[in-house]
């Protein structure tokens, strides 16, 4: 069963089924207020965001676009509480939550008005997202960038084992970057997409220049899920990167490995640009991205390849 | 740039793009007649026959089929020489080869008439097909069962990013086992695809009924990429997996792993049937496969799913 973007489009009132996703130290109202601008819809990443700050964002991204954004907060930050708050203060009206239970606050926010679509990677969370209501799955694949499921499900065997279950919009993410991933993401079932990496590689994106510039240089295999004792994540293979898995391979506990982690590596590497010794997260479809681009460019490339892509296909009869 | 199917149709003349994956245990002379018959390019999988065997299985399946089929042989396997002199005198003219270098016995085998692909999971090793002057690639993601490529590459980034640089016929491999998926695969720009999982839990595959029933039981999750410092295997996860997981969580040695994998588990698992100490490879895409059906059925579903998807993702304009 094919994807209907509509669903998605209607959903959100968006002009292309395209949600950029909302990733730590990448999306803040500069990169969410471009997508949402240039028709797709823009997520502030409140993940990396004290509550002042995130307030900040909600207003300079109303300032910055009469169309609409949303933010993704995961539920296991410690001030995901006091963000739903100022998300309900400021009039953010579309929420995705991520890393936690889609029960814990689904009904809450659906009483206050809100949207809520929430992020999972297997098929007994994607059940757990219907019973709990939400208006939307975002459905994450092996290949994105960042925290990530443990079964390991790839976007090419994920979203279709869902399709056949649910009967939510789905929106497919891990490993989209170019039109003809969205359209390949819309023949496996998905009603719309979540893009990161390339979004992550614009202009716009509040990410250190020196971590953009890194993005375009990467090749097949030079990004690894790794940390799955302690939480799975995607991630360049820097000096960072060799210490965990040395560790791993010699068996280190997973205190240890938590203790090697410390607090703020991610900031360390994604804002601050300490390429080696930071935590660079991002997808596999980097080693796709050679180029910094404004946003709009990006969502250009998108629609034309996408239609060009769905027009081309067609020759391909048997 | 999406992909053209009649590289693949015209190259092994066929009439679906279709390539049955040469699985070891699974895929003797009736696995492979009957997709040849059924109209895709059946492969005997010579991994796991000795010399003798596999010219027995070439014999039966030219008794059983007058189409084109083909053989995969791995290239680390002992008697890799053996079985192309076999292939050779018996007058197979397909030869898929994998595990290994194409540059070893490509120019040989195109010398003596014959065609040949070469399986990879990266881009190295595709730019090193066009070097040695393969035929067609095959690129296999991460989801793909059995052995697995180290920079862990899902198919959904994996052949855009091939196709990009590669004018060779490409055909995906892993992940796909359904129409929808090969129409994914087409529109990402495979030329054709390989299906292994799908045609393990067939009537006329060779493997243990006990291991084809246990394929249709599996959910996502089921099985995981393992063994990384030894070779890369997608496996179910039963006991045996569980001994080697443990010992990989301890950081136990890569010698005193390949002892505990000791000889012939593949075999114990997937053709004698021991579900829980033998080694069971099979691909993600098993959790969607519900039932063991003869091929000529599995080819009637991928068609008319391939058809319906190509002709319903049509109203997704934007």
């Amino acid at each position: 069963m094919t994807g209907d973007i509509q669903r998605i489009q209607s959903l959100f009132h968006i002009r292309y089924p395209v949600i950029q996703g909302g990733m730590v130290w990448h999306s803040g109202w500069k990169l969410a207020s471009a997508v949402s601008n240039a028709g797709g819809l823009g997520l502030l990443g409140a993940g990396s965001m004290y509550p002042d700050i995130f307030r900040e964002h909600v207003r300079k991204c109303k300032a910055a676009t009469e169309k609409p954004f949303g933010v993704n907060i995961p539920l296991l930050y410690p001030n995901a509480e006091d963000i739903i708050a100022i998300a309900m203060e400021e009039g953010v009206k579309i929420v995705f939550t991520s890393a936690g239970n889609p029960a814990k606050y689904t009904a809450y926010l659906k009483e206050q008005g809100m949207q809520v679509a929430h992020v999972i990677a297997n098929m007994k969370f994607a059940l757990k997202c219907q019973d709990a209501g939400v208006d939307a799955i975002v459905a994450e694949g092996f290949e994105a960038g960042g925290h990530n499921g443990i079964e390991e499900n790839t976007t090419l065997t994920l979203i279709p084992y869902l399709r056949n279950k649910v009967h939510l919009p789905l929106i497919a993410a891990g490993g989209i970057g170019s039109g003809e991933a969205i359209a390949a993401a819309i023949m496996l079932g998905a009603d719309g997409v979540q893009i990161g990496s390339r979004f992550a590689a614009t202009t716009e994106a509040s990410s250190h220049p020196a971590f953009k510039e890194k993005i375009t240089t990467l090749k097949d295999g030079d990004t690894q899920l790794i940390m799955k004792r302690v939480v799975p994540v995607r991630m360049v293979k820097n000096t960072f990167f060799k210490e965990i898995k040395e560790m791993e391979i010699h068996g280190a506990s997973r205190e240890a490995m938590i203790k090697h982690l410390g607090k703020g590596r991610a900031k360390k590497g994604m804002f601050e640009g300490d390429l080696e010794n930071g935590e660079l997260e991002i997808g596999q479809v980097s080693a796709a991205i050679s180029d910094i681009l404004p946003v709009r460019e990006v969502m250009n490339n998108l629609v034309n390849s996408y239609r060009n892509a769905m027009e081309d296909v067609s020759k391909n009869k048997f």
